[in-house]
């Protein structure tokens, strides 16, 4: 059964233009015998049949991933194997009354998953080695670039990183060190540069003569110090009221979908960029 | 009097090394007229003569700060103003006893400065709202981008930010649950791409249908219970000495320095892209 028709309706003509902007810049080359690879199913049985992957992809939530999974489950094939794009959940948390539960990973992509290649591949305590590696390997060749989280944790890697980032950036903005713009500034203009082909060790590493271990030597107390002021709390409701508010007069809620449009096109131009270095 | 001559000795030749592959790509304009205006003065008292800004960029350490700022307080005029290039130490702390304290302000650049254009200005309570609103507007003339920490704070800003991520990368990374190379992919295939022409806010503000406010109310309590797990603690011994060994497989310690130049280069054409944009 069809949940939103509108997004099989809106699809060819969403997807034709994507492709049609990727490849004016080289990204893709064959536009129509890629579309012809793609087919839109009335229901989950004929989606499902001779899948050899599933990218599962439904509202984040434990109960409706859970009652999804267990739909797969009972019409999937014994070689299918079914990847969720939670980006916070572990999988543990729905998949363990699957039959096929040994079949069954999160495969984190980052919206929108054309454009940024990262793919965080969580696998359950039950979820067969070979899996993983043959997930990890098609993603890779499709592409994408996976990264194996080792062993379950609440949101991942991904979410962790940025979430530590946001979590700082929202209590220097609550107590008035600077203007929501001002923080966004001093990352997209500044650790935004690097960090887009550098990861954070990478950074340090390159940021002392001796590599990192001697960034450490001479930075890491004062990065413990910065943290020890902090404590985790939750945003508080006046704080992101204030930051909305300050967000709409720099974009009105009107224009959010136009900047979406706009942030996809830099994302595209930034990957041709990338490819060309 | 000139502590480190080999930086004399090699700053022409850097310098328009430098200014060669910026020209190249249209960064730069006329190499000749921005080397007529660099002058190698020999004795502080040479450089502050007739200078309008000074910028300060010795060893981060408190007591060396102080000691060059006291011996410039003595040469300075009275017009000079004077940032210190220190990244997390604020000028409170090493301003104090200088006669022309009010002309004193953190200007904290990021390294390469000519390629990362953002700058921390960061007032000492005694520094004049002109001064600050002078270098402000000076940084951005010469095409820095200035971002204003309204009051002191240890790390201000940039360094806050950077640490609140490492932090959470060293914690993931001590406990197994990835890679450094993964958690480096997370960032620079990742969340990095975004954050180098987007910062955090505007990312979140973009990410649920209607902005920021409306992405707290989905998220803000997962990335809470994300923090609660997590105390201050600085980076293990043994930690450090296992990610720089990790590091130094994928590049070896005598290859840092050629990677620092290729960081440079493609820093270099990302500020060109962006200008493009």
């Amino acid at each position: 059964m069809i949940h939103r028709p509108e997004v099989v309706k809106n699809f060819p003509s969403w997807a034709r233009q994507t492709l049609e902007k990727m490849c004016a810049l080289g990204l893709v080359e064959d536009i129509a015998a890629i579309l012809a690879r793609c087919m839109l199913c009335a229901t989950l049985a004929d989606a499902l049949q001779d899948a050899d992957y599933v990218q599962e992809s439904v509202f984040e939530r434990v109960d409706v991933k859970q009652a999804v999974s267990l739909e797969i489950d009972a019409l999937m094939e014994n070689k299918t194997i079914v990847g969720s794009s939670s980006s916070g959940i572990p999988a543990s948390q729905f998949t363990e009354k699957c039959r096929h539960r040994h079949h069954f990973l999160i495969a984190h992509p980052v919206n929108p998953p054309h454009l940024v290649p990262v793919v965080e591949l969580v696998p359950a305590p039950w979820t067969d080695t070979k899996t993983l590696e043959d997930v990890r390997l098609f993603m890779a060749q499709v592409g994408q670039i996976p990264v194996i989280v080792n062993r379950e944790i609440d949101g991942f890697i991904l979410n962790r990183l940025q979430g530590a980032l946001l979590n700082e950036a929202f209590a220097l903005y609550e107590k008035g060190y600077a203007s929501l713009q001002d923080i966004d500034a001093t990352i997209s203009h500044g650790l935004g540069l690097r960090w887009s082909f550098m990861g954070p060790f990478e950074t340090i590493d390159l940021n002392a003569p001796g590599g990192l271990a001697d960034y450490a030597a001479r930075l890491g107390n004062m990065y413990y110090e910065l943290a020890r002021v902090r404590q985790a709390k939750p945003w508080p409701q006046d704080v992101i009221k204030r930051a909305d508010e300050e967000r709409r007069q720099t974009l009105s809620r009107t224009d959010l979908a136009a900047r979406r449009t706009w942030r996809d096109d830099v994302l595209m131009q930034l990957l041709h960029f990338k490819q060309k270095l």
